[in-house]
């Protein structure tokens, strides 16, 4: 097996097998905790919640919860083995996470399967939270595992993540051990913890201090990076008024051997009892972001944002220390991105979103009447010069949409429907004038009620909302024609149905509008809307106000035709 | 233990350890899959893309990947009822659903877990994925097993949900066995194959048919609800052109014996590879809408279509069977939602962006030398004229985002600005007569470019954006002035500071700044961008427009003051 590992282990490969850079994949060897806030269940999480593609081997499995561990069973080494076998053999793992190892005998499966897997020039990144005493101080590993994890698996690691205590046992492993007891001695600890290592993280959870602390700190190792005038918030005062004053902060502290630098994460304390899985989360996140490529700094550092903000929106869970939220910068969107098997699921939501409406609007006694050859000249001719009239308005709406355009291409596609449409009205005056209406009825007659609700509704959107809402407002139109078009021409092939071409007074009409120029149009429209929604994609709000859009256009088109086949009607307006 | 659980089994109860129900927990009873297509990691992943906060306990661990199974290490029983007990006694769960039990000790663990923690009573709703036999028909648990499960877990079920080899070998079991070979068989099926079930869904992906099929089937069973309407896509032709016609469709069968009701599930067939997990999606996501407290025709429905579109927005995983795609609805919110800890988020995010230039407008020299006291006359007269041929755009950009306002709220709340404003100019003519400039003086005087610049830009924002983009422009000025007059105030609270208020000819509109009655707009101002961001949640590319705006708005207030220091940078503008 190990030979084909290699394979595929190089994370430049471009097999068959490889996930797009879009979802890496990153693995998590760790613990499971099947209350959900821990181990491979918060790492899961995390990698969802970060855009990766999660797999997990599993070390031991735990019953625990909120209050605590009720019990533990370990997972044999051959096992484990077997596990790290089965993914990377079939997967190109962008960034591996360890977590907790549960013995020497699973620290050492672990360390042989990856240097089975992975030649050294082709390791994954991986970030080791070497997770061996709790926070209460209880051992977690045995002296033996801790050597083989300190000598034989830092080594491997991008990056090592461990909190106070633990830290403070590597450095009880070294020639000058002292307690680590401020953020001071934090920052002398990470350069000596472990010299091997190509990163080291010390975690400052456990350690709180004030911003003037972090300023003699400063003071003292004045080439360490840091984010403290954000922190400060300089220039925010107005964000700070009614907030309590900052009092107390944490830090966690990055510390690089090979280049010497130092890197300081302050952000604000925050008293909470949402901390269960903090660290797993922590070392998952930091393994998503070098799994994107980033740098170990701008890991770090976007890491630390996801859990502290996780553990500022979590929800409670459990009686003890609940989890914390790793769900907070999640939402989901309200229709489907377009795939081969659907490429326009937002018009289909916008037609679907009220179907009885669309089809009275497709299927009206107008356009059935119209396919048929059955429409009375008079009723064509109210509804050709009410279109007319209308016309102007879908120009200068178009217009508008130019006006409110922010590039060049924009402007002119926002254009040529205004320049097709002052070509297209000659046609309108020589298929009226066929009917025996010159240009000049046209212009002189009087506008209907329905005409002026339509087109003035069409100016308003424009006046009110961005380019989008205009655009919805406008492709309404557009494709409910083209609909139509597609409708009628469907039932002339259909023999038993009353709609046909051959000696239809209308046949021009039905087949301008089912032609390939104008559905040309529709196609591109209906592009223009799943374009703008995968650009920019609507929220559930803003999807509502397209819907609306949509929805009262579809009943001004079927409203336009109501008052066409009936002047009464024109007053029924609603 | 199993008394403790009792007091927070309800689904009801709203004791201290329950999670709020926008996001409900859900527990996963099912085995462990390291590559992460399929078994809890699957789950959890859906648990997680539809917002429910996930559990797992594990009945058994498998090395597997998309190309098969190399090993499987069984949970002991006993350590599968701790596991239930810790997460069940612990967190009020909503729906829990059950895969791979791996042998007929583990179904009768389960069995007795669940009986032990709930009462009949308080039962969560359960979804039984009856993992027993593979797609390829090779049975996954022996006979005892399944006995056990189909006598004692499926009476416990709001649904089971057997894939069509598993039907089969339940309908084994019944007195009058045949083959389902068809989507009639199915329908047949679901009736007889568990009647003892609160509800039968069998899974149609083993069967394609075709939309003619389905409408013989509903001739014979005229009373089965449909979606048969949708899938055919009445009155949208648009949407079908350059699209192949849809030739097979797959179908899943809902039968509820209690009340006699059949609901098929039609939906078209994707040819796909990436069908690993979808079963284990499938029933997870039906438990997560099942804990939203939707019945279970909603709950199926969704949760068909979510396992669809996660099959056809697959990306490649592996060299076998690759697993569907989880997160194809998910996406992230580019700023944290607000907490107590961090209230003004987007307006954090705003300032941020450029906190140099916002540094270069707030600390300009133009604010220090008033700050200071030291401003010669001319240059604060300067600013005072310019700013009162701002305040006329001023009040007719908020005239516009009244015209743009859609509710009377919304026109009252951008009226009221204009209101004041038209109040405070005889304020702004009488501090300006003090340094001996007169209203007519005022009026007659010549606009500066740089107010030309701003004050045409708020109009042009109002004019091309919608409402939201334009209040972005209008409280860039509201904030940034607020911040200006925070920054002088604490200034002047600072002895080394040569900023001070005693004696300063400009200290009244420093403390008009820094006073309560502005800060309580500039509160206002930031509770409208926050609420604005929470109700309407700006993807990164509507961000991005807020972001561009915000900027421009500090770049023309810092021009807007270089041009009061000094009439020659008038010309000056970038």
């Amino acid at each position: 097996m190990s030979e084909q590992v290699k394979n595929v282990s190089s994370s430049e490969d471009r097999s068959n097998g490889r996930a797009p850079s879009s979802f890496p994949a990153v693995l998590t060897i760790a613990g499971s905790d099947c209350s959900g806030g821990a181990g491979i269940q918060a790492d899961l999480k995390t990698f969802t919640a970060l855009g990766c593609y999660g797999t997990s081997v599993i070390t031991a499995l735990t019953a625990q919860n909120t209050t605590g561990v009720q019990g533990v069973h370990g997972v044999p080494p051959e096992f484990l083995e077997k596990q790290v076998d089965s993914v990377v053999v079939d997967t190109p793992i962008k960034a591996i996470k360890t977590g907790m190892l549960f013995d020497a005998a699973n620290v050492k499966s672990t360390v042989q399967a990856l240097k089975r897997n992975y030649p050294k020039s082709s390791m994954p990144r991986i970030v080791i939270d070497p997770v061996s005493v709790s926070t209460s101080g209880h051992s977690l590993l045995d002296p033996t595992a801790i050597d083989i994890m300190t000598t034989e698996l830092f080594p491997l690691a991008a990056i090592i993540t461990p909190n106070i205590p633990e830290a403070q046992e590597f450095l009880s492993r070294t020639s000058n051990p002292y307690n680590i007891d401020s953020i001071h001695d934090m920052v002398k600890a990470a350069r000596e913890i472990s010299p091997g290592a190509a990163a080291v993280l010390i975690k400052g959870g456990h350690i709180t201090a004030t911003i003037s602390d972090v300023d003699d700190l400063l003071h003292q190792h004045p080439d360490a990076q840091h984010n403290l005038d954000s922190i400060r918030g300089r220039n925010t005062e107005i964000l700070k008024v009614g907030q309590e004053k900052l009092k107390q902060i944490v830090m966690d502290v990055l510390y690089q051997p090979a280049n010497g630098l130092m890197n300081l994460f302050v952000r604000p304390y925050i008293e909470s009892r949402s901390t269960h899985g903090t660290g797993c989360t922590l070392s998952a996140a930091i393994a998503c972001f070098l799994a994107r490529g980033e740098d170990v700094v701008s890991a770090v550092e976007r890491a630390t944002w996801y859990t502290h903000h996780g553990i500022a929106s979590a929800f409670p869970v459990g009686k003890g220390n609940g989890p914390l939220n790793h769900m907070h910068l999640l939402t989901r969107l309200p229709t489907p991105r377009p795939t081969t098997h659907s490429p326009y699921p937002t018009t289909k939501y916008l037609i679907d979103s009220n179907p009885k409406l669309w089809n009275e609007y497709v299927e009206h006694r107008f356009t059935r009447m119209l396919g048929a050859g059955t429409l009375p000249t008079e009723n064509f001719l109210r509804f050709m010069i009410a279109d007319y009239h209308y016309l102007k308005y879908y120009a200068r709406a178009y217009s508008l949409l130019a006006a409110k355009s922010h590039s060049f291409p924009a402007i002119q596609s926002a254009l040529n429907p205004v320049t097709n449409i002052l070509l297209e009205i000659s046609t309108h005056r020589s298929l009226c004038a066929k009917f025996g209406v010159s240009a000049e009825e046209m212009e002189r007659s009087s506008e209907s009620a329905a005409t002026l609700a339509y087109g003035c509704y069409l100016v308003d959107v424009g006046m009110r909302g961005d380019a989008s809402l205009l655009l919805i407002a406008l492709l309404a139109c557009l494709l409910g024609y083209g609909e139509v078009g597609l409708y009628l021409k469907k039932e002339a092939e259909d023999p038993s149905s009353p709609v046909h071409l051959e000696g239809n007074p209308y046949r021009e009409w039905i087949e301008d509008y089912s032609g390939e120029h104008y559905q040309g149009a529709v196609r591109s429209g209906l592009e223009t809307i799943e374009k703008m929604a995968q650009l920019v994609p609507p929220s559930e709000g803003r999807l509502k106000e397209w819907r609306e859009v949509w929805e009262r256009c579809t009943w001004l088109e079927r409203n336009f035709w109501d008052s066409a086949m009936d002047p009464k009607l024109e007053d029924r307006l609603r």
